[in-house]
């Protein structure tokens, strides 16, 4: 048995979600045939109240084709400096879009209303035109952390004072929306665009969805095609998308109990300095000198047990559908004992 | 029942292949863990001799990595001007590349070498820095016609005598393989990168693979991180492509037969004025003023027959593994007998 | 002495202009302090009829900025297939816009507006999206050739209709005007935005105007801080631009007879074979084979007369303020006694 | 009498550059004809023991050309938070290069070797590839600071174990090697590239010069074409750089002079809170509440002084050689007697 903390993206479909994919009904979705991705970006589109959604192979790419919908070349868009859009995405946001960043130190991976407003840069051909602010719910580098609505709220008023528009990047959103006991369209009310991830939590092989309005969605649906993401009988993997938006969300629950409850012993190990605050699914904790994040990873790996060290102190372990009761029992146990 | 010859593009998965989809070994592919991926990417390398490959969601990726690979922003690329990189990519060339075309009148699609050696700017700073011949085996927009490999051959000498990279779009290469009895190695050998499209006539839901050196495919992974390209657990997609190339190649050959069989009675119709030759699956004919290419179109459409009029004076019929002989038979009889 | 016919890029500024120069006040620019380059600009913009115009060091960079401001990557341009901002400008439009090019074969550099109409695209992702038609009056590669703004008026009804932008690369546009006997108010109701060099025929060291509405430009400044066009004390070089528009338009009409003159003796030569129509100040003649291009240049240069062999048969040669009667006649007396 | 101390960019030539500029021999520098382009670029390489040079028209595109020759779309690069590519080039490096910025939080606008070799991006497709580490000398918004050449050798040592490349933006680079008691040459040895300002402290209309090996600037050559700096009769104004490289050096001992003689007095006024060391041409104070820079700079400004609130908090003052001995005692009067 091997217990895979590395990530969420590590889940493999259930059966139910196979025999959904099994039985899907396809077509050429290039033409807009394909009756899985159309049911599943309406799905979408209603569960958040927005107008339309397009289905998208990767989170990676729903994000930076909203950032090419929303700017032109030579913007500046603000966000977190830990954003996903700006640590993880290969330098995308550069790439495809042209634009560059403006890097808010935020508090576990949120900003503030006031930072953004402080960061829009004034109307003067030396500086880059500000158009667009990134915000990321759950965190993933601020360990699984939540935002306030209010504050996003606040965010948006910015936003409409200084015609910015903003968009989420939603990867771990069903953590947040579940761990808070919000409801998807709330978001929807808040955001000019959503991307959700199908993979993570959700337990789907692949996908990803872009949420907005119709006119946004009309510009999106071209850049996926010069991206090269318009698939053609991608009704298969729709329909794991299908299902997880139908039976996977409300059990994510259980993966923030299960990583309280392996933090809450964590704590107690000697090689344990800290934690972050543990929202949702992700752990994040600090190592006690001298010991070392990547010894210790080597010593659970021994174990059968997987985590990235994130950097030469801090270890993450994430929590998904494919960590069962006695999983989380033997990692506990595990830690407890550990030797080192 | 419907004979949809719109396209290869929207043919569905035999039951066998949906089999070897379900049964597919699979992991996160952005880890390099997915075994099916890897396992048809070794496939495919191996089948045209060469280093390396690349599993991609759409041909369009395949295409537009290896032109960025392979190219500088304010590069030039040498193609015909009916070439799907041109004309049906959203203007990906410039979009993702920053390269423009120098668009040569080829021969149903195919270009000479004396046409690209005639083609490449001079250096001088006017002038965009050539870097790229791009061709396209079959050509759609040539009637799905092939090339002479020893006219490859002589392109290839053009590009090495002017340090030119060359690139097939394979989109419909088996069709040409199998239609010329040639062996992916002799193109493998040709190329410096090739795309072949899993979906088409090999009957795949989604995916394209690209082909070249280990050094081209490493920075080819970096392009489709960029692009939002790297999938997860995309090996259930890639099932379909290792069934495909195991058991789907052969078979082309009784597409090309159907395809010259219906040719063959379209020519004695009222309708048809003429016909690019059928060389491999795809026929495209020409309409007899005064009947018109919509026209016709919309008749067979009534007698359940989809084919698309790509201009107001032609019609474009695909066949695929789709297409059974009871379909073809239905086709002849039907436009020998089209009242119009 | 050497008669330079190469192109009227070569002229250098007389004396008064020297003088012009060096009394300019200036300022910085950047901060919208050069009192000459404000002039300058609001001259030009009233010329033409429009509202506003900006000052940049070379025609290129007005078209590549005008080109930028009209369309967004991924877009498509229709002009020419021997437009000056395809062929000419470094693959800049891929480069600086990510656009690419719907080229159009033209009478002598001029297009229709069939042609126009016809080389729109659909509303389909996979074609890029037509955003902006330029046009280059006079024509440098049609010999000079000069649009009816009769054909110019139904092109911009095709724009209007279609929601396409419409540039002028006016690189000429002068020898157009006093060739025609037209106004530049007949130009400025005409397009979106117009680029003019103050250099080759009016004789300036360097500087192109471009023109259009108070919104276009404001969005041109900004470009052209982004390409490094954004100079400090420029009114030096606007003051030759100043005298230019002042004093060197009306005496353009000497280049054109000196350069129908011209020709009219090359016609007479055993090594021409015939002539593009001379409508202005540029001259492009076949050669006779076996005479070659190249040889003829040759020739000529040994006689101290510099022209430019634009392909192996034909010869440019370019008329402007650097050549006085004294040179015309002595290229006369030249070409009609050549020993070849 | 106004004493603008806004910027050194506002600096106007004295009678002996324009005498220098009105003198000089000019060509189509497009076809390498310039004499006076070709000696300042000759003069440029030879003083900073470097192979070639490149006349811009401005250091931001001496900047955005030096950082497209070395990097490729989707890379990072390392540079201070304050820098100038970065803050004030209107986001030029994702503009025009596709590139991606990892800041730095520097000493005054100064990055370290460590600070630098631990912002490296592992090989990662996650990650950015790192390509290019951008210095500044002297800094702008570290208040005229400059680098030790030590900690530079230090930088250099980092780039070649990682096969970085490392340019200068050294738009006041002679500020800091007057102030130091540095050559050119030391410069040279460090760097693979480096732009000069000739406007600012160097006292020219215009201009810029871009330096590195025969293979870099052969590539920027073809970037300035691109970016449409690529001007005819340059000469005119590379004529001031050469006057001003001969004559306008040594001389900004006494800016620098000056500069220090200001703030000595401006920190015993009541409204300055401190100062930034003065360690060249420039004076960045902060206000003492509750007195604001803006109120400050307006109270300057009744007394015709010019300078730039840069924050709520601090306004800077730049020194040139505008600024005569009586204009430097006025300041210090007015601002030792500034009723408030």
């Amino acid at each position: 048995m091997i217990v895979d903390l590395r990530s969420d993206t590590v889940t493999q479909p259930t059966s139910e979600m196979l025999d959904a994919m099994l039985r899907a009904h396809v077509g050429d979705d290039v033409f807009g045939e394909d009756a899985t991705v159309n049911l599943l970006e309406t799905m979408a589109a209603e569960l958040f109240g927005m107008e339309a959604a397009l289905y998208c192979p990767t989170g990676t790419m729903s994000n930076q084709i909203a950032i090419k919908v929303h700017t032109q070349p030579g913007d500046e868009v603000i966000c977190d400096q830990t954003a996903h859009v700006y640590q993880y995405e290969g330098g995308g946001m550069a790439f495809n879009s042209g634009v560059q960043s403006r890097l808010i130190p935020g508090n576990r991976g949120r900003i503030t209303a006031d930072q953004v407003a402080a960061a829009i840069n004034p109307d003067d051909v030396h500086k880059a035109h500000t158009s667009l602010v990134c915000l990321e719910n759950t965190s993933n580098r601020g360990g699984g952390s939540c935002y306030d609505l209010s504050d996003i709220q606040q965010i948006r008023t910015v936003c409409d004072n200084n015609n910015l528009s903003l968009h989420l990047d939603g990867a771990r959103l069903f953590n947040a929306i579940v761990a808070r006991n919000e409801s998807p369209k709330q978001y929807g009310e808040l955001f000019h665009s959503i991307s959700v991830c199908l993979n993570k939590g959700l337990g789907c092989p692949i996908g990803s969805i872009l949420i907005g309005s119709q006119a946004f969605i009309k510009k999106a649906r071209r850049v996926r095609k010069v991206f090269g993401g318009g698939m053609r009988q991608a009704g298969y993997m729709a329909a794991c998308g299908v299902y997880a938006l139908k039976n996977n969300i409300i059990r994510l629950q259980q993966d923030h109990d299960n990583a309280k409850e392996i933090a809450s012993n964590l704590i107690k190990t000697t090689f344990t300095a800290g934690l972050l605050p543990v929202e949702t699914n992700i752990i994040i904790f600090e190592i006690q000198p001298p010991f070392q994040a990547a010894q210790i990873a080597a010593a659970l790996k021994e174990k059968n047990i997987l985590a990235i060290p994130i950097s030469p102190t801090h270890i993450r372990m994430v929590l998904h559908l494919g960590i069962t009761p006695a999983m989380v029992q033997y990692v506990i146990d595990t830690i407890l004992s550990l030797n080192l």
